[in-house]
């Protein structure tokens, strides 16, 4: 059944940190509804990282409902900027990439998108399409359509101008080259992080430049991960990867702080709109338990990379393990101060020699590595896995011992 | 016989505002001395206004100077940046220009220069040679060698950023170009005025990049015109063209101020060092009049555009009509307040009317092209010809009607 406008309008606005703007959008849905000529949604991607994790997802879902609707989804690759990359070698961010390494990444992620978006109605650009054939004069051109002051607006690089640290002329590109992708696109909505505010709010002027109507901006929140505190981020280890086993997508899920369930919810799972909303309802309401609501994201998101066997199987693994875990009523304390951790984490090993449970980093790593080491409800499988503490914490080394995190300062 | 090292600074040296370094330009005169290979001596022109007068002739003579030396002058024409001009079309100094335009600019220039430079010893190159065939790549990494703040630099950027006026990001290409043609032509050193200061800096810093040796600089001063103030352009009246005829030459040069006859002799003569130097010596002493140093100077200038017939036919005529046009002792003031004339000028015409010496603007216009009006000592042939306002300047109108301009607040 096809969704109206206003419906169409109402399952984006979902989960959206902003979208500029919404009035702009409700008629660019209007128009299609009543021409039939699908909208063009663009998404770019850094060709530099290609694991997926959950984080990664909250825009792909808000594509995958554009798709849903009937418009058209495409995704940038952004080959040409990943190999110009930056040549001074300063960015950790931007290294340069190989024809080769792009394509490879490339690969890597349509394998993963394809896990969301439909592959039969997904059109995959590299943007050196566009890009490469364009001389200097088309450059000058192109930055033309921007000025110094407007450019230096970009939190960043204020930020660095304010501090006297050097900005390179070469990086008022990044935005100038993403927004002309949007004009090569002739895009009608561009999707991205809030982080990405500044260079698809840029790429709506340019489009205008070229005699273009300007693209509506759908920004989604950036997802924080299981410690609920920071970004998603595989180096901080507080990621679910789309690829993990249904137990563990399901454990790390059920660790995510009840406060985030919502946000979950609506960013990363495929619910009905009409689900989403009951959810939110009875959270509100307390007709509905967390730890009920917990549960149903967490089979949610395992039904979505796996099947419905599989979420079943790990809701019901989890389950028997949480009802046969009691713990005990009297648990003592592992005070660890802030010194022992500056980065708030450390790794699995060391965390279980420095609680007493194990005398030495052998031992420790022995343990872990049998499947005597549980934290926060989780098996522990890996010594070097960097443990993100977090006050009342449970760390479980074999079947009785059991020591509650307590964060000194 | 050729200069040494040491001698040839000397003579880079008279009339230069300042070089950079000139330790680093001994060093390479130096280089160049032992192993007989000449400087490559870069000057870079602007394709939009092709009319050359006396201020254009400044660093041609020094380019001449090196050429004299043995050196290898190469004149960049910025056919490539004359053809990208300004794609927002605010700047009237950057006009976008068709090939056509630019050949044909180029042309008329090649065909004045050759007056100064020797055509047989003389390199010109288009930097669209090596600007066409840069790709998007090629850009960023050009752009890359620069910093944003570095940039903001110049005064008239800075300027305008505190301003709050818009600088477009294209507007950073400029410098960038210009520098980019010394690393392509491997310059050793670069010619230009004073405002070109920047540019040829960082031309400099863009050169050691690229892994070359960086240029000298060597910058000329902006010639101030025959009103002694204003720098010398065609659009403030106030310049000696080179095409002029020898009478038009010598009477111009004659009303240059005596305080810059120094400088008009170091600048725009051929004149050997020794002579320049001893020109130096007798005003400084007083054992040389400036009325005899300035006839020298015009004979001078004649002679480098006509031949020394011709300038001693504009010496003598320029003697007769002045000997025999004694001014009266007393002389009546004419005071022009500054609100009628907020530039500091009127034309012929309506300064006649304004004297009370003719009755109407039809009069004026008859005497002037009688050839009855002569303004500081130049007959004024054109009504509408803009005449610069001098305190103590002789407004005179047949043989024997004399004012002095005073210009009142």
């Amino acid at each position: 059944m096809k969704l109206t406008a206003k419906e169409q309008l109402d399952e984006i606005l979902r989960g959206a940190a902003e979208v500029i703007s919404e009035e702009d959008l409700l008629t660019k849905f209007e128009r299609s509804e009543k021409t039939g000529k699908p909208l063009i949604i663009k998404l770019g991607l850094d060709p530099s990282a290609p694991d997926i994790h959950l984080g990664h997802t909250v825009v792909l879902q808000k594509m995958r409902q554009f798709q849903k609707m009937g418009h058209t989804v495409v995704i940038i690759i952004g080959d040409y900027t990943g190999m110009i990359g930056d040549p001074t070698g300063k960015s950790e961010t931007r290294k340069q990439l190989t024809r080769d390494e792009v394509m490879a990444n490339a690969k890597t992620y349509q394998e993963q998108i394809y896990k969301i978006l439909d592959r039969d109605k997904t059109v995959i650009r590299f943007n050196s399409e566009w890009l490469a054939p364009m001389n200097f004069a088309d450059v000058i051109n192109l930055a033309s359509k921007a000025t110094v002051a407007r450019m230096l607006e970009r939190d960043d690089f204020e930020k660095r101008y304010k501090e006297g640290r050097s900005i390179g002329v070469h990086e008022f590109f990044y935005p100038l080259m993403q927004s002309f992708d949007s004009v090569a696109l002739e895009s009608d909505v561009e999707l991205g992080g809030t982080d990405q505010k500044f260079n698809i709010l840029m790429a709506r002027n340019i489009q205008r430049d070229y005699g273009q109507e300007a693209q509506c901006c759908v920004l989604m929140p950036l997802l924080p991960g299981t410690d609920g505190v920071q970004k998603m981020s595989k180096s901080l280890g507080n990621y679910i990867g789309i690829d993990e086993t249904p137990d563990d997508i399901y454990g790390k899920t059920m660790s995510v702080p009840d406060e985030l369930i919502l946000l979950y919810v609506n960013t990363v799972t495929t619910f009905d709109l009409k689900i989403k909303q009951e959810i939110e309802k009875g959270l509100k309401e307390g007709s509905l338990h967390p730890m009920k609501a917990k549960a149903m994201l967490a089979h949610q998101v395992v039904l979505q990379y796996h099947d419905k066997e599989a979420a079943d199987a790990a809701q019901a693994e989890f389950d028997k393990v949480h009802r046969n875990r009691e713990l005990p009523d009297q648990i003592n304390e592992l005070v660890i101060a802030a010194t022992e951790a500056p980065e708030g984490s450390m790794s699995a090993a060391k965390l279980v020699v420095r609680s007493g449970l194990a005398a030495t980093g052998g031992e420790a790593r022995r343990l872990i590595e049998g499947g005597a080491v549980r934290y926060d409800g989780r098996k522990i499988e890996e010594p070097l896995e960097e443990i993100i503490l977090k006050e009342g914490a449970i760390l479980q080394v074999g079947k009785r011992k059991f020591l509650r995190i307590a964060l000194g300062h």
